[in-house]
Order: structure tokens, then sequence, then C-alpha cells
């Protein structure tokens, strides 16, 4: 049976999600398609890596874009609130007999490169360059008018365990939940944040750990709806996987897009304020309808079953064998 | 092979598809759906029929719904310009040996009741009592914001035939169509206007004569993705049969729902203006997946089958045996 | 005392207002304005003229743009529904000893250049060349996303006299007027319609003739608000005049514009249907505040006295001294 | 000159603004502006208070209407992270000889109440009853769709003492600030957040303490629109102070209205997060046009001079004489 683990706040403090490189085949084919056509902003690019941001950041990077021989995750990271936050993450790493060293990554400080239980390489760090944000510059303005990243939703072989990491360890707070329709419920999918949002992370049953997307936060559902009608007469529609539609988790509306190379983004918008300590996570039942679309609009089977894998990670089949409901 | 018709102008002239009356097993039960759901102004309750209208609309009724044993279609109306349009009309039906006869319906001036080749029971009309438009009183705004009925798609068991009759005999003109994909192509449905925009009516391959589907002109996508939001957590999951999406024909974006006795309505909006004389019909092919939906969605089963019996019109099979892309 | 005008139907038919030529000082200039700003499309460019057209438009033009030693308004122009109709116009502008002769024009059939009798330079075409449209070419999609011409609102010194041409001589049905507050009424303003919404032509008291503003139809209210985003960041915050807002004349949201030139440009959506025959013109009175801004707002002295001049054409005072509610 | 108040963290975590309390003269009419016209949820009545919240809200209340006698602000509130928050704000406000006592209120558990340098009566709780969310209820939707209490904005006669209080003591975080343009430039209005977004609380330049709005955030912009086509056309034109319009800081689109009591309410939307400790506060020159709005409008003199006392709180004429850009 499914535990609700209590709010737990750690010694540190993970402030958000902050960004993700993928591995890609093609430079310019990928350019074409997040800043052509999703409209992220190009920062710059350093050799073969390409480093991208939303309209609002001032984060140097939230997405990068390498190109590699595996069109892989190469890592996401976490940004803490002070520099000290990393020592005692790595303290914390380390008494957990888990992977943590310190790496530099190009404009970010001080970087702190660990694996979770699952083997997903994660880093930490709490400064990073920052470059003017584009929010005003209205000019700048293409594609679904992409803000910022919201959210890294990942595949684990063992959502318990990844769970109790995530929110025993690390301090995320739970806001929506799924459990299997079993008598003795059993957890399939969990929604975890720091920033006081529906989610940073979100953990999901399946072959892990991998990649299942990243999100991008876009201001409204009519932006969704003209990348819709940009993707499908500018070659791309068969990148698009799902949707658009409202979740019946997180309320938000959504587009499913895969990139170049597979890798999947959802643009995003329309959840909720999450701040409150107070905040009682909402369960759904695996088998409701409108837990995967208000609408009740099934996903497409790939969209359950196909994700990036990691760097280094080893793939594993899932504890859990609990089916959602596919269209057919 | 099609043989795209020539605009013809017919000694009389008919203005606009102005309304269809639906069959309702429950008339609160539809003013539930239409009124509290759709959102369309309600001018009267006359006996055990309810007449509506959308928020622009001056005329005293677009919808009407009537409590009958069978939920079938009654009649739909277009609206000609002067009284001896009428005349005209009467006059050359009679001598197509159509049925054709002066009736009376509330609140409308002088009718004439007739029969297509199909038998589908239409009206024409010049006058209906006029009752103050509801566009400025946005008070009155309820659920995805109708503003006016928009066009009736029919299903007719001979295309073609259908065809030659509205735009050669009454003088619809030809925005858009679809053929099969045969090496020679066969006409399978024709949108076909007089208001200027892509259409009044549409006629497409299946048995028939049934109606497939009415539909109401929305403001705005949000408004049709609000009525998605709204349907799904009132009641009305199971009622929204096809989208929300984006048409590759006639590039409307659109929902189609099911009323409580089975009847399809379409929200609609989006499409363009159509009254250059020299305007050129925009062809599509049956299997193109863009022609329904520009993203590639294809629509359910029961969109291409279902469809409402006309009063009185006996159903015959299809001429043609083309088959549309239909989602599994 | 306002008389208002039968619709009178002359043996001629008039489409819609279909294109206008406006002289600028910079083609540059005036480029980065209307198609990289606005968002129109460029057809082609002719010598020292940008051929423009909205989205959803298949004429060859609709926006012409000239250098020219004066920003004068070259011409504007109507669609006739065949070409025995501009013979007949020909011939009526003739009987009434009004300038009328045949004219060539790049990219348009025989075209027929007359002045009304307030001395605006006019023509009338039937056929134009025909290029393919650009709305599910969304990749295109630039600025507000203009889909066409919608119409034009002239300053005249007359309104009585210039209503009276375009209602009784050339067909043109009144949708809506504004009156005086006198307890004998004078007309001040009028809005006139070929194409079934709420204008074709507006004609204003002013000193005239001039062009008080040409007005492109785009999709939505957001695409407005976006276009006050972008304009305001990208040196154009002194070329915004008047709005966002709503009229309550016609219902429509509405931002004024000025060009480098000074022309003024309407982005204009969300009026009403007008293709009824009954359909009844809607007053209003000249200092009913919600007439101009349903939400109140007055528009500033600028847009009530501010016009372009039109080439060859004198102006004069008006006979009307009214006043609208101006902002101070 | 202007002191940039570096980041402080209080022994106690303040976590967002929650709630106001605001006089009214009539229960009903109140009613029908915030509930029938605005579209806030009502949890309940007791007594002569009427307890509002929004769409996504399970705080009991976030809008408290209590009929008073003189249409004063009684309180505003903050949610803690901790009941042992509390007595930790207790201990310091005794510290430094500032108004704090135990108090209790309806719905909310134990409530500190205490009031700020200027004399703002606040207060401070850590739980309070939780009601369902009405988020996913959208046949509940009403108005503007108003989704939860955002900011509060106040006008204090000293910024500079109110600043160093709200980010010294309390622990707010600066995100955006107004100086007057004088080689040394004064401290006119500052934005300071908890909860990761522009603000819980503003402080202005002016006669003070008094409120001078509170904000309601709300999805789109589309949806201010609606409100203001709602509002002045069923009988709330006058309420209607500023706006809609996007604000240059904050990037907010907004619209101010004013209550039947004259009590200011803004509906905010569009800015963006502010979560990132390394957050570098937005500077904005006072006469700088675009700050106020985008666009370039100016504010009326009402908005800049009018506001709400607080309950038992002494105004004062502001100690700074800077001078904002007025509408005339």
């Amino acid at each position: 049976m499914t535990v609700h683990h209590p709010v737990v706040n750690p010694p540190f403090n993970i402030v958000r999600v902050s960004h993700v490189e993928l591995g890609v085949a093609d430079l310019e084919r990928s350019r074409r398609f997040y800043v052509d056509t999703l409209g992220l902003i190009e920062t710059e690019q350093v050799g073969r890596s390409l480093y991208l941001r939303g309209l609002e950041e001032r984060n140097h990077h939230s997405f990068i874009l390498t190109e590699m021989a595996e069109p892989v995750v190469r890592r996401f990271g976490f940004k803490v609130y002070a520099e000290s936050d990393l020592d005692l993450i790595q303290q914390r790493f380390t008494e957990l007999e888990l992977p943590a060293e310190w790496t530099s990554q190009h404009a970010q400080g001080r970087t702190l490169r660990v694996r979770d239980p699952a083997g997903m390489p994660l880093e930490f760090y709490a400064s990073m360059d920052s470059i003017e944000r584009q929010l005003q510059n209205y000019g700048a303005y293409r594609g679904c008018h992409p803000q910022r990243i919201d959210h890294i939703n990942c595949f684990t072989h063992d959502v318990d365990a990844s769970y109790e990491f995530y929110a025993q360890e690390l301090g995320f707070r739970t806001t929506e939940y799924t459990e299997t329709d079993d008598p003795e419920p059993q957890m399939w999918a969990v929604w975890l944040h720091r920033k006081g949002n529906v989610h940073d992370i979100a953990l999901t049953n399946g072959r892990g750990p991998r990649l299942h997307h990243a999100a991008i936060w876009v201001p409204t559902a009519m932006h969704i709806i003209h990348l819709c009608d940009l993707m499908s007469t500018t070659g791309y529609l068969d990148a698009m996987e799902r949707g658009p539609g409202r979740h019946g988790i997180s309320n938000a509306f959504f587009l499913y897009v895969r990139d170049p190379d597979g890798h999947r983004i959802e643009l995003f918008t329309s959840d909720y304020l999450t701040v409150d300590p107070d905040f009682e996570p909402i369960g759904w039942k695996l088998r409701d309808a409108q837990r995967q679309t208000l609408w009740g609009h099934a996903a497409p089977r790939s969209w359950f079953e196909e994700g990036s894998c990691f760097y280094g990670a080893e793939v594993q089949n899932p504890t859990l064998e609990a089916r959602p409901i596919v269209a057919v």
C-alpha cells in the first residue's frame, strides 16, 4: 500500500529544476526545432553544444543540445539556494554511498555531479552566468513563446524507491499522485515540487531510469494551439505525439512533441500555486480516464513506452506491472 | 470524374442558412445542454418547442427544440432576400416536380416548405420576428459564447446529385471539396455557401439523407477550449465526440458534441471570407490525413457513420463506397 | 433631421473593398512596419511600389506602398462581381458627371478610375491576379497575424451627401450610424457594407475628403494585445495612437496605429454578420461615451482631427460643427 | 541615495500573502460585485461577513467582506510555514516594540495580530480550514475566472522605512523598484515577494498607510478583456479605473477596478518566476512612461491619490514629494 511521505525539510535548500542536456545527432536540425519552431532563445554555441533559454530566463541555459554519437540525456540539474547547500548535498550523497563528485560546467559555478539511486545523472549548482532576459523584448518572441523550463518527468523502474528518495532525502513536496486501482493500491506516478507549482520532477512507473519528457512553460493555451498549427504545416506533423489537451492531473493544458532525436518535450501551462505547507496531495486512480486528459482522450502507446536513456545508466524493467488506459 | 460546377445565379436570392428544428425527448434536459452549457439564448418557449438564438442574432430563432416521439430533424431553413424570391423558388421546385407548399411557422413570415431531391425537408422564408440582440449584453454570455448558427452538414447517398442541385439550381457557391484518391476521382464531400464564409451547407457521402451536424459560430478557439473543460466536468464527458482540433478543410477550429438526443453540434470558428466571385474551390484528397485535422488526428468511426434522420425522409445507402481514414 | 436611406440595389454589384495605395517616403522603412511588424505578406516589389496582402488573401494585393514625394493616398479600390458591372458603373458615373476613365493597374484586369462627389479617388475592377494564400502556411505568420483588408474609413466634409451617394447610387447597406445629440439630430458618421460584416466603408464628419484609416482584420483580440507588446518594445511606441479597446460601434476590438508616414491603420476583429436584408441599422448618439469605446475611454484629439490627404483632392471644412468627446 | 537591501533570511518563514478583510456598506451590493461579476467563489456568510476565495484556492478565504460603518480595511494576513514561526514573529515584534497580540479569526488557527511600523494592521497564521477547490469544477467559473489572491499594494508615507522593515525584518525579497529621476535617486516604490512571483506586497510612496489595491490572479489577458466587456455593460462602467494594459513593471497584464465602496482591486496575470536566490531586482525610473504601462498609457490621477484607510491607522503625508506621470 502507498505511503504518503510527510514533508521533510533537509538541511539544504533545492530551489528548482534548472536545466537538461540532451544529446542530438545534428545541431542544425535541432536548432531549427528548438529555436526556429518552439521559439527558445539561443544564448550561445560553444563547440558542438548549443545553450538555450526561455524568454523570461536570466540563467545562461535551461536546455543544452550537444552533438553526440548516441542521443542520450547527459544530465539534468537543480539550482540550490547557496554554495553551502552543495557541500551538504555532497555529504549526504556520500553517506548514502551514491556517486557525488565536483565538476565544472560551462557558465555554471561550482557544480556537484551525482547519481540518484535509480542511476539518473543529476547535478546541483548555486550560481550560473546571468544573461539579459528577453521577456520584454517582444521582437524576439517566436513559436509558442516559451518562457522557462518547468519540470522533468522520468521513468523509474521503482516508483516507491525513487519517490522516497526525492521526498525524504531531497525535500521535494508531493502535489499529485496516481495509484493503481488495486484493493491495496500501488503508487504508479508522483508529482513533486520545490519551486511552488505542480512539479519540478515527476516520477512515472516504467522501464527506467529514462527521461519521459522535459517541459517548457508557455503563457496560454492559445500559444500551444498556434504551435500545433505551426508544426503541422512546417514539416513537424509526425513530431506531434499527444494533445493538445487538458490534463486531469495538474489541470495543465499540454502538448507533447518529439524532437528530431526522439526526445519528448512538453509545452505546458495553467497549473496552480502549491506553496502552502498544508497542501494536501491530490490522488488519482490509474484507470480514471480523466486523469490523463480531463476531456477523456487516451494517450498513445508510445507515450507510455518510449523515453530517452540517460548517459551511463542501465535500464531495468519496472517492478510494478499495472497498465494505464492506452489509445488503441 | 468530378465536375466542378460553374457558379450559377438563379433568379432568386438565398441569403443564408437560418435555422434548424431538432426533435428531442425531454425539453428540460435539452435546455440544460443548449442554454446552460453551450450558452444559447432562450427567446421563448411555445408549447413543447423551445426557440433559441445566438448572442448576435436578431432573428427570433436559429435552433428550435421540439419534444417529439422520435428525435428526428423536422426541417432546416434558409432566409431569402425578398418575398418575391419565395414565389420564384416555389415555381422552380414545382417545375422540377419537387414538393413545395406554403406553410406557416411561429415567428416567421410566409414560409415555403419543400423537399430537395434527396428528400431533405427544407423551408424558405423572407421575414422573421426581430428580437433584441445580446451581443453587447455581456452579462448574458454563457458557455462558449455562441454567436450564431453557421452551417448545416448533411449526409447524402448521392453527393453528385445533391451537389448539382444546390450549386446549379439554388445558386450555392463551392468553397472546398473532397475527392476520392482514385485515378478517376469521385466527389466525396463538398462545402457550399451563400453568406460569404466557407459554408451554409455541406454535403457528405453516406447513408442519407441524414443530418450530420448543425454548426454554431463562436468567437475564438479559447471559447471552445473552455467548453471542453466545462462539458468534461459537468456530466457531458461522453457527449464530446471529436476534437478540439483544426480542420484542414476550412481552416476552422472545431469541437463536435452530441446533444442528449444524439444530434451532433459543431462549435466552429476561424474560417475565411469567400465573397470573391473568382474564388477558386480548394480540393482535398479523401485520404490526406490533414484534410480532416490539420494536426493529423483521425475522426472516430461514429463521426463518419452516425447522423440524425430527417422527418419523413427515407434513408438510402450511398452509391459511392470510398472510405475515409478512421481512428481505430 | 437624418434620413435613413432605404436599401437600394443598383444594376451593378460591388463585392467588397479590396485595396488601398498609400504614398510613403521610404519603402524600406515602410516594409519594416507593414511586413516585419504588422505581419502582412509581401507579394512582390515592382519599381518603387510594394504589393502586400493578408494571410488569407489570394488577391495579388490589398495594400500597395509607393514611394512618392508627398505621402498622400493614391486610390482605394472595390472589387465588382463581373466585367459587365464595370461598364454599368462607368455609365452611371458619366451620367452623374463624375470623372470615370479606364486605366490599367499592375496585376489587375480592366480598371475603372473615378472620383466620388467628395473627390475621393476610387477604382473598380473585376479580376486580379491570384496568388497562393498563406492561411495554412503558419510558418509565414508574423506580427498580429493580419488576415485581410477589412474596410476604409474616410473623413468627408458633407456626411449627408457622401452617405446618399454610397447608399443610393452604389448600393452600400447601412449597419450603424452616429447622430448628433441635437433635438433635430444630424448624421455625424455612418458605417456601410457590401461584403456582409459591419463595413467596407465608413464616412465620418470632418475636413475632407481625407483617409481616416484603412483597417486590417485579425483573428482575435490576443493578436492585437501581442501587437501592442511588440510595437511598444521595437521602436513603435509613439505609433500607437488609440487602444486597444472595444468599440461600442461594431463591437469590434481595435487598435489604431500610425505608419511611418502618418497613415492610420486599424487592427480590427470581432464584429458580426450583416447579410440579412431586414438588418435594422444601429444608431448611436455622438456624445454617448460607450459609442467610441464600450469601456468608456475617449479617443485622443489626433484621432478625430488627423488624416491622410487623397491625391489630387481638395480638402474642405465640414459643414457640420458637432464635437465628439475628446480625451484631454 | 537608494539602498538596495540584501536578502535577509529571518528565523521564521512567511509563505505568502493570504487574505484581506474589507469593510463594506452593503453586503448584497458587494456580493453582486465580487461573486456575480468578478467571479469569486462564496465559501460562506457568517453574520455580516462574506468569506470568498478564488477557483484554485483551498484556503477557506482570501477576501472577507464585512459590513461596517466605515469602509476601511480591517486587516490583511500572511500565511507562515509552521506554528512555531508565529511565536518567533511575536517575539520579534515585541522586541521592536510593535503591537503583537494573539487573536482568533473565523476558520483560522492561532492568529497573531500586529501593526507594522507604518501602522498597517497585519495578521499571521499557520493553519486555515481547508475547502474543496473549484479549479476543475468549470461549471462554477464566472466573470474573469479569478484563481487566487496575488498581492497587496500599500501606500506608505515613508517607503524607505517600510521597505527596510519588510526586507530586513520579515525577509521579503525585492523583485522590482522605482526610483526618482534625481541625481541622487530616492526609492519611490518597491515590489517584494515570498511566494516566488513578482510580489506578495508592494509599497508605494503616498499618503499612508492606506491600501492601494488588492490583486487577484486570473489565467490570461482574455479573461480581463471579457471582464471589461462584462463590467461596462452591467452597470460597472464607472468602476473601471485604469486599463486594461501591460505594466512595464512586472510585465503583468492588468485592469484596476473600484468595488462599490471604492476599494481598488487589480485583476492581474502574466508575471514571471522569481525563486532564484541570485535574482537581481529590476529598476525603473519614475518618469519612464513605459514603467506604468509598457504601451505608454498614463494612469489617471485617482490611481495615484486614492486609497482605502486601514482600521485604526493614522494617515500621514509622504516625506517624498516626487511626482509620477499622470494622465490629465
